[in-house]
């Protein structure tokens, strides 16, 4: 079985059984189809407190390599071989053993690479319901799920933007900065420069909002940043870390602020990046600020209902890749080290709840 | 005259005249008596708006080594040969043509090395009246100056700190850091870990209040650290940078912060340090915060009151080193690299002014 068609080829979701990936070995490098184990049980009865969760859409992201290495990072298990593969998902609820959760709900939280999970809906999942509104049940997984809250919270809460500023996004057509790049551009009018690999990504970018574009497969970033910004960056918003950081760096504008939400480029290095110049944050009265998406969680209903607001005013236009079919996530996930992708990443499992709105 | 012995031999403050230290010849490395010349010139008659300020004290510290090296950090004018070599200092006014300054007051602000000087008083030359307390003047370049102001906004308005955290403090016996440690152990009743060289410095330190002391020339600093905190760092106020701010960004509690305040063990490097871990910001929700003192200058009074208040009660002891005599300046600032030094670093010109409180 070397290629991802042949890995799924002949698989089918069955509504009466329990479809899984499963760790069948530790990835070496990018994931191989042997890597994943296609398992099929039967559904579990459920006990007190227990829900049984159909599931319609899994999100796809780089971490689950990492996860299926063995590696945690937000308090997840750790996964051994055998195991089902972590991911967040959209479910809606089928049967409810459980009094605070009703037959019908749609709600997303970790459900794991599986078509069914029977739940004890912990503290430790993080289900949360979906408010019912007119918007499609996938963007639970992107605008309106915990890729909008790290782009809302990352951009207001630790951003903290005044409008009008010059902010630069990284990673500009990524889940989170096409988020964010739209928030700067459409909802606080602020002159946003994105950076982005390739010439259709930054189209998109500047269809969404982007005053300028920088194309870092192509660009010189450090001198397009000096033309695009000459009075400096008052906002970077970083998902990329790595050399990208350290041009912003030495592009800040006084008392600017980094907010730093990801460092795709380090993921596969195998020693650190190392910052040469963390000194200009003092010489310009700067600040770099990390941050944790579960810390803001207190924000959650205001934050989904402003976005939910912005999507249908227009302001914000959520940026989905859709990959159809349960049997194709093994290979949906290899296809994300490419860079190839645009926006949220997530394979449709049964696509939109029925019965819901 | 190879000896600051010899340079000094012979010269004495004539209150009749000027005497002016200016720059003989740009440093190569640290400063030689060489480097120096001693001039004497008659004091200039005052222009409208002119006041006469008599010099009592002035200030010590690493950066005029690259004053005299043509350098410029904070808009000062940059020193030609032949030029006053920059430095802070407190005077008297002792005449004055300027209707918002008026004789017998005392100042401190950008004063040069020399024993008089004609001011226009402008907003560059940074001179602000000291309070008439009963506190000596002195202190108008440590506790009471804008090595106080740095300590004070630093610590409170950017490192946001609480009371009883843990904060690591490095440069601990330094100008800004022997009243920081003050104002974490005594003011807020934090855990205070200090930093510093030698035994002798931990000794100070600790009687100033510090929990415990990390010595840097025969400890190995990440041990030290991971012992003496074990739950981690919620507050690092960095005087030094380099591997001391590696070391504490490995041992940062979640949601902590950096206050970047001074980056000395990198002055004398000849390429920039390169900072491993900066992402260790992302994963403990941290955040890295530069300041410039200057914009900071609305707490001025905020700020020299309480910090008055507090010597007053004895919960803050400044700590300063005072060279006596004008002529011993050259010496006293090459002995400023050896690392020895223990507090606010001053030279006393004609010690403390006349008919003032």
């Amino acid at each position: 079985m070397e290629t991802f068609e042949a890995l799924a080829n002949g698989k089918t979701v069955d509504d009466d059984m329990v479809q899984k990936w499963t760790v069948a070995r530790r990835p070496e490098g990018n994931v191989r189809p042997r890597d994943f184990d296609w398992v099929t049980a039967s559904i579990p009865e459920l006990g007190a407190g227990q829900v049984l969760l159909k599931t319609h859409y899994l999100s796809l992201a780089p971490v689950m390599r990492s996860y299926m290495s063995g590696q945690s990072f937000a308090g997840e298990t750790k996964l051994a071989v055998g195991d089902v593969i972590h991911g967040r998902g959209v479910a809606q609820i089928v049967k409810s053993r459980n009094p605070r959760w009703k037959e019908g709900q749609v709600v997303q939280g970790q459900l794991g690479w599986q078509t069914y999970k029977v739940s004890d809906m912990t503290e430790q999942e993080k289900f949360r319901a979906m408010p019912a509104n007119d918007l499609p049940a996938s963007l639970g997984l992107g605008a309106l799920g915990m890729t909008g809250l790290s782009a809302w919270a990352g951009y207001f809460n630790v951003g903290v933007p005044a409008a009008g500023e010059t902010v630069l996004v990284s990673g500009a057509m990524g889940g989170v900065g096409s988020l964010v790049i739209q928030f700067a551009a459409n909802v606080l009018e602020s002159r946003v420069i994105g950076i982005a690999g390739g010439a259709e990504k930054c189209r998109l970018a500047q269809a969404l909002g982007c005053a300028e574009m920088i194309d870092y497969k192509n660009d010189a970033v450090a001198d397009a940043l000096a033309t695009a910004a000459p009075n400096g960056i008052d906002l970077y918003f970083d998902n990329v870390g790595g050399d990208i950081l350290d041009a912003a760096l030495n592009h800040l504008a006084a008392q600017s602020r980094i907010v730093l939400c990801g460092s795709i480029s380090e993921y596969t290095r195998a020693a650190p990046y190392r910052l040469p110049n963390y000194n200009r944050l003092r010489r310009t009265d700067s600040q770099m600020r990390g941050f944790f998406v579960y810390n803001h969680l207190a924000d959650w209903d205001r934050a989904m209902s402003e976005i939910a607001d912005w999507v249908k005013a227009g302001l914000v236009k959520p940026v989905e890749q859709i990959t159809e079919g349960f049997e194709n996530l093994p290979g949906a996930l290899a296809g994300l080290y490419s860079g190839q992708n645009v926006g949220k990443q997530l394979c449709s499992v049964r696509g939109e709840p029925a019965s819901w709105h």
